[in-house]
């Protein structure tokens, strides 16, 4: 059921007159059009507002609710930013058919939405978190905190922390780094913020991104003061060629974020010359190459020019993702001037957690946890994609060697939101890779993280999604 | 011994020459004068420039390294800022008596800087950390949360300890809340700057705060767009009549930071009506509340308006820093654009960490342990006034009815600075007042944090203090 834009008046006109039945006096500190915003943003979460649904005109919402067209379209254009509404060129502008709520409702449980299967990418398996090894490393960890390492903890981190992710990270990932350059962070959202601040404050505007990407990175670097511009993705990773007039880029090289390809050898000597000749720096988030299946592991960027490449790690996607500890690897001054900025930011990361991380880090615990889930994960890729081929023949998933998750590119005649829309109203949840897309056409697949079930399971969900997409109307 | 200027050539010049010496070939990501800025920064910090020595003009250096004079004032400016420099009018720039090094130093002992009594203030009394209930806690908080919150935490803060909270600062506080407009951070620092980005997205520009006031505070709001204001403090707190022109005020209303005195009734409602007539917003720091000895509890401003007032608390006075949790509370829209904010920022808090404190709140291990603390911080607080009033009799040390400081208000003619530095030299570590005044005339005194130590190690500190103070010579 789609409201048509008369119910939208309805529902609106009450603020604007100032009935009851618009905000309560809401504090009015406000931007103009901050409550209008609010108002839309509240309808579209509460689901008064359904996702596809058509808005009206900014000229004629701004006429029915005598407000100036300008407010009305600043409004749009926040909710379009956030995720929460939806342009498309001269057609209007839509209630986004997957909101941030819904996003976040996937990953925040306590929301409550019933769900028979999870394959929201980007998550490992939380039934496998170590809960036992956890709870005995932070006691171990607090028993050896002094008293006065309590207090404030130094805002790159604990000195032992950080020489140890140094260590840790030279020997699995040849990462070439000292201590000073290390810096522990809440994770790669809170690295990312970081960087792009420190680099605007430094004189950045706009950052290469890879596309199709992340849309929550897009989104923060936005936030922070970066504007993300979009550079194509082929079988050999990011166009290096096709780089714009910049001097700053963020890539998956081992693992691309969604499609799985790896950079290859003479991308990444083209993308470090960019950098070079440029005076520039490469942003490279390495944020699943703990798990690698059938290759050899490729040495990251930041192992070829340290003084070139800031290099982000994360606990998220190898433990979980509620313990919010994150790395940062950086050259000298720029690690001194992001802990810097964290001082008069959040003060770092809280030193329990990093005693704790530590402390698995050097007993062993965090190499023993990966030996354990990498064979659970890949079997589970396996199984995920034997489905595939039985299920769903022809099709070819993409970027399997590596990580947690698969693409299933769609024949272009599928609408892939459309498909992961009626996927979740039946309990099965993923994305579609057309969220991850920045320039048209956005050619439609199912973005599938694996690591969170079992076998049995994943043939399961493979089976109730080969289904629906067999019942799909092509696109007109 | 003071360094002077030629020194600073002879340490600067082999930069701007490029020869050896000079900082290695580091990435030239940098602003302009940055590479000053660092190589200054870096020189203050090993100690190869004294606190005190007065560093040449930007004419002459300019000159001397063949840079842009105003390559050479940008680099001051920065380092100003940062306070490591300090900027005296008609005298010219000096090195920081006390630079942000030496201040994190204090609160970060992996420094290893000797200190026999640690009275920096702003600290609880480390040794009193109830280990056993949070390792417990943190164990019965692992077992309760299901896979699925091992996710993403809610940005807001986990559903459960938002209302947790809610309940809490609604009994021992009067806090008016709903779980909606309560967001879990990482401390106040984090809740500032949060909520500074936010308003200064929202069009703020300037925010009114206390003089004096803690500088980390000020350098926060700075960095995070907002230009503190201040206002002078009296005997009833902060003078409303003297708020300037803008739309937003910090203020410490339950015990000023640093001079400890209770913002009056008649201020209360009148701080309250400014924002209502200028439809502004207070920002309410009641940051060590929990600690009361004399006097009964003050209503926060929040519970007299909830909708002009955002409430500030944190668990770094009341359990130790080291956890890096504090929360806020906001009028509805305003929280709501806070969390959303936060999810683009870093995700939000630890849902570990949540979880465990949200445990020692519901079992009731928070009240045992305010419970079992307040007393001793009554004696400590006892003991140091009864060694002031023996050792340095005619003082009347301010701010004592509540929390865990004391300032001890000294001559005019003294130099709190200076003290403070022989102090420290000695192992002795507290704040000098004027550090955290704006305005001239800076009046001396010592900000001394008396809840760390016991009543023996308390007397001993003032009696060495009462010595340092006697042998002192007046200021010319």
């Amino acid at each position: 059921m789609r409201r048509n834009w008369s119910t939208l008046h309805e529902l609106l006109l009450p603020m604007a007159a100032g009935q009851p039945g618009g905000p309560p006096d809401q504090p009015r500190y406000q931007r103009p059009g901050r409550a209008l915003e609010d108002q839309l943003r509240g309808m579209v979460r509460a689901g008064r507002l359904h996702p596809g649904a058509r808005l009206p005109s900014t000229r004629d919402l701004a006429g029915q609710l005598g407000l100036a067209r300008g407010t009305v379209s600043t409004a749009y254009a926040q909710l379009i930013a956030e995720g929460f509404l939806d342009a498309r060129r001269g057609a209007g502008t839509f209630v986004a058919a997957v909101t941030p709520d819904a996003k976040d409702a996937r990953h925040a449980p306590e929301a409550g939405l019933p769900r028979r299967f999870d394959l929201t990418p980007g998550l490992p398996s939380l039934a496998e978190f170590p809960r036992t090894a956890w709870t005995r490393a932070a006691r171990a960890a607090l028993s050896t905190l002094a008293d006065d390492q309590l207090g404030y903890p130094p805002p790159a981190g604990l000195l032992s922390v950080r020489a140890e992710l140094a260590a840790y990270l030279g020997r699995v990932r040849a990462v070439s780094a000292t201590t000073d350059q290390v810096v522990v962070t809440h994770g790669t959202i809170d690295s990312l913020a970081t960087l792009a601040s420190e680099l605007r404050g430094d004189g950045h505007r706009r950052i290469a991104v890879e596309d199709p990407a992340n849309p929550h990175v897009l989104r923060t670097l936005t936030l922070h003061g970066l504007t993300p511009v979009p550079v194509p993705v082929d079988r050999h990773g990011i166009q290096v060629d096709q780089l714009p007039d910049c001097r700053l880029a963020l890539v998956t090289a081992a693992h691309q974020y969604p499609l799985g390809v790896a950079l290859s050898p003479a991308r990444r000597r083209s993308i470090i010359d960019w950098a070079r000749r440029r005076d520039g720096l490469v942003i490279e988030d390495d944020y699943d190459s703990e798990y690698r299946y059938d290759r050899p592991a490729l040495t990251p960027l930041q192992a070829l020019a340290p003084d070139r490449v800031v290099y982000l790690g994360t606990s998220s996607k190898t433990l979980a993702p509620a313990i919010r500890l994150g790395w940062l690897v950086a050259p000298g001054p720029l690690a001194d001037a992001i802990a810097e900025r964290k001082r008069l930011t959040d003060r770092g990361a809280s030193a329990l957690l990093q005693a704790t991380f530590g402390e698995l880090l050097r007993t062993g615990g965090y190499d023993r946890h990966l030996r354990r889930t990498r064979p659970i994960y890949r079997r589970r890729r396996d199984a995920f994609l034997a489905a595939v081929a039985k299920e769903l023949p022809g099709w070819k998933p993409a970027g399997i060697a590596a990580g947690m998750h698969v693409v299933l590119n769609l024949p272009q005649k599928l609408d892939d939101t459309t498909i992961a829309e009626q996927l979740a109203a039946q309990g099965i949840h993923l994305d579609p890779l057309s969220h991850h897309v920045q320039k048209l056409p956005r050619p439609p697949g199912l973005v599938c993280g694996y690591a969170g079930l079992t076998e049995d399971r994943l043939r399961a969900a493979v089976a109730d999604i080969a289904r629906c997409v067999r019942n799909q109307a092509p696109l007109h």
